[in-house]
């Protein structure tokens, strides 16, 4: 039994390789040069389609639900510009390590560059954006290229998730007929051979282990550094959260926890956690003093821009860097190792090897961080208790009323920094997520949206350019009936830039920086079928968010600040952080 | 005298530069890497900056002031996805032939791929879709450095504007201070001499001319052919009009007029001019019976696919792509000459080598085209007689009531195809224009808002899916205080896949293809400050369009029609055009 038609039997054969090896959701923006794909994607039982109609938020949104499942989903657009609209969420998607497969239909090679209508060069298109870039073969239906459909499916899927993931581009060239025969009732079997397994083939990745004679010695040296720290920044593995917290009580180091890490909520022992960093490392005297011998990095680059500038103010220090695949995440030029190495072993095989050495007390470097830690936190609740709307009080607010299995997602620019200094550890299990390979405010919302789509229940937390540069993303709530909650912080502007020198060059810095839009949102989320709430005080703001717990659909709160406001609260507190660092870094002394 | 920062006088030299040389308009999105650059553009007083917070609206911002104006505009963007979004626009500019100068910012080389925020590899990062990509030096204050800046912009701007004009990308590394010194008097001086006339390199561009014998011999040759066609595709030279204009008269040819050729409408004489070989070509009697001996085309190839199957049925007739430039503009691969010469002077020399040869009278061919055509447009307008809203009476409305010297904007998909329909050639001096590089529908808010920016007086016709794709670019019209009128054809959806044979499918069609929203855009319109309405019938469509010229700002006008409908009505024209054609030939047998 085989399939008449050749493009249907070579998509047919790429697509049902696709679900066995794990893509099950595709995101699918409307166009004629891709209709085999699009159509067999919609036949296939085993993947579901989302459509999408502008391709930048269709990119985000693919990422969005790889980034909250960890399964490649795969992207599908038409020829011409529309592909040139996913390179945002591509590059996202390289940097943030996020697999996705992308497909892009093209004009055959007798259509490209002779002038013929949506015919760009499609070629490497994403450049050094990707992990793979394949210019596919136009279709036939002879079993050696049924087989290549295959292998290629098999071989995107896997290549987009092996270590470390990102995305793979294919590029297809269709003739005209385009439209497949959906009624070949052997649409899905060509290529396949009779008693062979599924899938075609199976793709296994190893992991990478120091050898053992390794860790015995970082076992041996470590066990004996007084001034440790480990430091975990953005990373999405739940697996590797119990293993950090076992390995820093085995070294008796404070954990500093990135916002993203994952370390901050849930139910296990977040003694050694520290999350205050980023308020008092700003304190000069607290990195001056503070010196640390050895700093054990896992994930990628922490938020914090405070963190980053201790670690250069300590160029001597050992900074260890330990990454599960390849790359090179040290923007400090500092690192004096990098250790590539699954992390979840890696730190079960130190923990191993520590049982050979004696257990250290609770040192006096240990104390210090934890009780400096302590005060800080003291002082953001304190400054969040004020009783008027603030940006980060948004976050000490969030702490207290997520349900248990949230997905947090927020923004770039300010409010993942706000989530630094206001979402404090706490044990209600929340995961935390943003858009940090290459930080942009674009695509925010879809990413938020993927997330929701794929299951989880997201809470988006985004300042106004943000959320107005990806409003069209609102339309995958209202086209796929999304439950989902945006809180909008608007400041009707950039509130970063208050913080930077720009702020006091008072002739360019409204136009250039500030970039007011004065948008009355509510009507674009009236439009997308959402609900929209601007609250003035936070009874208001915690209504809204149980109103919007509640009922099915997209709810939108918007919380009006102020950008200097902001900044100045930001600065009353680091003030005071450095007022209690300097109380405690005296009583040692 | 001096610049005391290195930054100030580097970025200082490159922006006078760049303003010496012509670019005089330049499109700002937010963000502090691009600091230097950011605040010397709006500093520099030859240079007017327009901030558009979305960068891929930006990017086609820009291009539609390039458009309109013919020269050169300056992007200008932070480091990371900030430039991605830029690639929609710039591929549209590489294949419409469009300068831009894209300048983005980046961190310098020490913060490359080792996981600094917003960082990610930008070098190249448009591949073969710029025509001159330079990773520009980090700044340096000696004269070397100066003089290197300054060559620069004035080669980036030549490079821009030579034929075929284009985009081209200059990647800015910029280390932290980010903020120039705009008080520093000497801010624009550096890298001049004393006595050297400004610009400071002047870049001329000579016109590619074919030898006099090579036009002799082609004016010999044609002059005896009797079955020739002369073609303009998409072009935006004014001066080209009437030397095809007098060349078709030479050659007694029937001169086949793209809807964007600016052929149709103008105080010239028209009557050789054909405008409805889109529909009539598209009855096989008529493809058939008129067997071209020679066709001679310029511009781009034409919008219409009808026209474009009729050169693929006659493979054995003389082909004549006529380019300016380089390129190869020919899909239909049945070209059998490509003579790369500046048109106005090919036409010019032809017509003065015809003077040698013997005038033919006209000719039973050339009136055959006249005539079809005559009755083609009796049809049109027959039809768009009808009471009812259609999409292409909108084109027939507008040809009657757009002001002297308007610019007609047409979205892609439908709208530039009704615009081929029912558009029809007329006295009044109206320009048109589309994205016709790579035909997408993103941007064209944006694109047709920067041509009313740079001073057209502009009237945009898109599809709703269009609109939305770009309703971001709205916001421009609100900070800007543009005045555009923008009529919204909304049939709900993809309009054009009801013409194809996906049509037939009825499981997947509206999910893949028609792709509904359902959006009510008046929400939208609110928001960014325009007047909104929904037409019922052709004397509200009037009132509205006037009441849009009259006031100042952004105008949007819904008409309200039915994909099925639009489709059935095009069958019907069709249809009633090739009963009229077999008249015609009928007559000729």
């Amino acid at each position: 039994m085989s399939v008449r038609d050749a493009a249907t039997a070579y998509v047919g054969a790429f697509v049902d390789e696709l679900a066995e090896c794990g893509v099950h959701r595709a995101v699918i923006s409307p166009g004629s040069r891709s209709t085999p794909m699009a159509m067999v994607l919609a036949a296939h039982p085993g993947i579901r389609v989302w459509m999408n109609v502008d391709e930048r938020s269709a990119g985000f949104f693919a990422l969005g639900m790889a980034k909250a499942t960890g399964e490649p989903v795969a992207l599908l657009c038409t020829s011409g510009t529309a592909a040139a609209n996913y390179f945002p969420a591509v590059a996202e998607a390289h940097l943030s390590r996020v697999p996705l497969v992308v497909l892009t239909a093209d004009r055959p090679h007798e259509l490209r560059d002779v002038g013929a209508p949506q015919a760009m060069d499609q070629l490497r298109l994403y450049g050094s954006h990707v992990k793979w870039f394949a210019e596919m073969a136009l279709p036939e239906k002879e079993e050696t290229m049924l087989r290549y459909a295959r292998t290629n499916a098999g071989r995107a899927a896997a290549t987009a998730k092996a270590g470390p993931p990102g995305p793979v581009h294919l590029n297809f060239p269709f003739r005209e007929p385009l439209v497949p025969d959906l009624n070949d009732s052997a649409l899905f079997s060509g290529g396949k051979r009779k008693g062979r397994p599924s899938p075609y083939v199976r793709v296994a990745q190893g992991e990478k282990e120091l050898p053992e004679s390794e860790l015995a010695a970082l076992a041996a040296e470590w066990s004996r550094v007084e001034r440790g720290l480990i430091v975990c920044g953005p990373q999405t593995d739940p697996e590797l959260v119990k293993p950090l917290i076992r390995l820093a009580e085995a070294l008796q180091f404070p954990l500093l926890a990135d916002p993203l890490s994952q370390l901050r909520c849930g139910d296990f022992d977040k003694a050694r956690v520290v999350d205050g960093y980023d308020a008092f490392l700003r304190d000069a005297d607290a990195v001056e003093k503070l010196v640390p011998e050895v700093v054990i990095r896992f994930g990628a680059m922490p938020v914090s821009k405070a963190f980053l500038l201790y670690l250069k103010a300590h160029p001597d220090c050992r900074q260890i860097v330990v990454d599960a695949d390849e790359g090179w995440r040290d923007p400090t030029l500092s690192a004096s190792e990098m250790l590539y190495a699954d992390p979840v072993r890696f730190c079960k095989g130190l923990i191993r090897h520590m049982k050979n050495h004696r257990i250290k007390g609770e040192t006096l470097w240990s104390r210090r961080w934890l009780q400096i830690n302590h005060r800080t936190q003291e002082v953001v609740r304190r400054w969040g208790d004020t009783r008027s709307l603030s940006e980060g009080g948004v976050f000490l607010e969030l702490a207290g009323l997520l349900p248990r299995e949230s997905l947090l997602f927020a923004g770039n620019s300010m409010p993942v920094r706000d989530l630094e200094t206001f979402f404090m550890k706490g044990d209600r299990p929340v995961r935390t997520m943003a858009n940090r390979g290459v930080n942009g405010i674009d695509g925010v919302v879809s990413t938020a949206l993927g997330t929701a789509a794929a299951g989880c229940h997201t809470v988006l937390v985004l300042g106004d350019l943000s959320f107005y540069h990806d409003l069209n993303g609102l339309l995958a709530a209202k086209m796929h009936r999304i439950h989902a909650t945006i809180i909008v912080i608007n400041n009707d502007g950039g509130g970063i830039f208050s913080f930077l020198p720009q702020a006091s060059e008072a002739e360019h810095f409204e136009k250039l920086f500030g970039t007011p839009i004065g948008l009355d949102f509510s009507h674009a989320v009236r439009m997308y079928g959402g609900t929209f709430d601007r609250v003035g005080d936070w009874d208001a703001f915690r209504d809204a968010l149980r109103r919007g717990e509640n009922r099915e659909g997209l709810s939108v709160i918007e919380v009006v600040t102020n950008r200097r406001e902001n900044a100045s609260l930001h600065r009353r507190i680091w003030q005071a952080v450095s007022e209690a660092v300097a109380e405690e870094l005296s009583k040692g002394e």
